[in-house]
């Protein structure tokens, strides 16, 4: 039988990730408020805002005052999303001590979402790799539709070797290998990781999958087996798929955490905090969580013990 | 890496498993339908009713017009659920050719489930057993909580092998291993599996998973790892949760199908025609389907194939 690692790392990013798919736009006041709660219920990252155009993403207006509103908390690391030289210098103005840069596997993609080639999108990201490293600031990659794109179908697993291996280049300290559009399975996913292991160490390697057709935990489990230790994933499942309005989106960090605690890995984090935070950020958003955990839990599921 | 069947068998339950605990009761001509086009869309097995009481389960009520009027395909199965020796003459009564039986590995659920101990229900099948070896008819045997109780919590994957061996040793051709409430996890069907395989032969065990969790796909993935080959689910997702109404139940077979053939693993059943079928039943129910795939279906997504 496969093994499994004994610890996984939870990378939450509900506020940026969830928040900037939402159609309604919530005040920096309960961002902030959302931001801490996660950071209380454990969880070692959780990715806080975008340095982005206000008008292009107004979900993430106001990312400054809330760094400058968060109690920031020494065992947490809240990475900002910048998009360019300029999203990083206003990112540096507003105390961030973590970024992300974000580009793409497809080229069709990365020129209907960033009007670039893939390559003009990483060039895009030297200046900034150039600040971070001046200020001593962590850097990470996403690369998007690892796993197939919107409008191209099927992408080839050397598309998202060459994207994440020039981010690494760039200086990134881990690549989050993503799912936009929730179409892996576990085959897709295996070809993938097997072609970026043999370029890229595992553990500088998290996967970000999307439950849009109800594989992402499937998914997740097939990373595991390949020693993938760092997974993404969004309180309450926000989001939801840019490309099927109501259809589902992020993995929800409820159920993420409910089948690594039954398997006995240890996230350090509470499942019950992470629900306390999704109940909040759902009630400001006026919508039912997507997370199965939740949806059971909200009915009144008796939380019996998983045999393990 | 794991390796996986080329082929999986999908027995379908929707038909009563999935209606059984609906609470609109669907007329026997819409039944009918919903089952045709189920064996039309390729199932190699529709369960297709249950002669049970019909004051206590009212949606199953009319299980023998259902079979009179089905127009059985020669390639398909229609097994229907037989509680005790008098269900089973009803089901002889109505020409049926498959049937099933149903007991716990949970005592305190099986109490409150049929009013029996364990052993007393495994007793009740002896004389089903013994008319259907008359009759040649094949038995197959279901055991729920095996992932989990609603009223003892964790269940010794020992106590799932006592039954299912009991269950064999009265003639059954298949044991379906059932998580009942949708709390288990790859770790807990592993030692259940595990338990299982060293007794009985895995090509004798289906798995039979609630998604109430999220964890149903990474369930399958993980039996598929261990040789299963049959699978469990239910059109649409539906049954729900009986012990937490308003949340996820069966596995939905759109959502299995979707997995399966993305890893090419060849199931010889059509998702669109299943997708036909799920939408016709639940418009004849008045709810959406719980399925992640005919939700992202019906919101729009466009279908890009998956990385393999």
């Amino acid at each position: 039988m496969p093994t499994y690692p004994s610890r996984v790392t939870v990378y939450e990013v509900g506020p940026r990730d969830g928040l900037q798919n939402e159609a309604r736009h919530v005040p920096v006041e309960d961002r902030v408020r959302y931001i801490e709660m996660l950071a209380d219920a454990g969880l070692p990252f959780v990715e806080a805002g975008a340095f982005v155009s206000p008008k292009a993403v107004p979900q993430m207006a106001g990312s400054d005052e809330v760094l400058a509103a968060l109690h920031r908390k020494e065992s947490v690391r809240y990475p900002v999303l910048v998009p360019n030289e300029r999203g990083m210098e206003r990112a540096l103005a507003a105390g961030a001590s973590d970024v992300a840069v974000f580009t793409a596997a497809s080229e069709s993609f990365t020129r209907a979402n960033i009007n670039a080639t893939i390559a003009e999108s990483i060039e895009n990201f030297r200046p900034v790799a150039r600040l971070a490293q001046q200020h001593n600031i962590p850097v990470r990659g996403y690369v998007s539709t690892a796993l197939g794109c919107p409008y191209e179908g099927y992408v080839a697993p050397e598309a998202v070797v060459r994207v994440a291996s020039a981010l690494v280049e760039l200086g990134v300290w881990q690549v989050s290998i993503g799912d936009t559009i929730g179409v892996g399975t576990p085959a897709g996913v295996e070809a993938v990781l097997s072609a970026l292991v043999s370029e890229i160490p595992a553990d500088m390697i998290a996967v970000h999958f999307h439950d849009t057709r109800g594989t992402a935990l499937a998914n997740v489990l097939t990373s595991l087996q390949m020693a993938i230790t760092t997974v993404d994933s969004s309180s309450a499942g926000l989001g939801g798929c840019p490309y099927a309005p109501g259809a589902s989106g992020n993995l929800a960090t409820e159920d993420l955490l409910y089948m690594l605690h039954g398997m006995n890995i240890d996230t350090g984090v509470s499942i019950e905090k992470v629900a306390e935070a999704s109940f909040f950020i759902t009630g400001a958003l006026g919508r039912r969580p997507e997370s199965k955990f939740l949806q059971a839990f909200a009915a009144g599921a008796r939380q019996a013990d998983a045999a393990h």
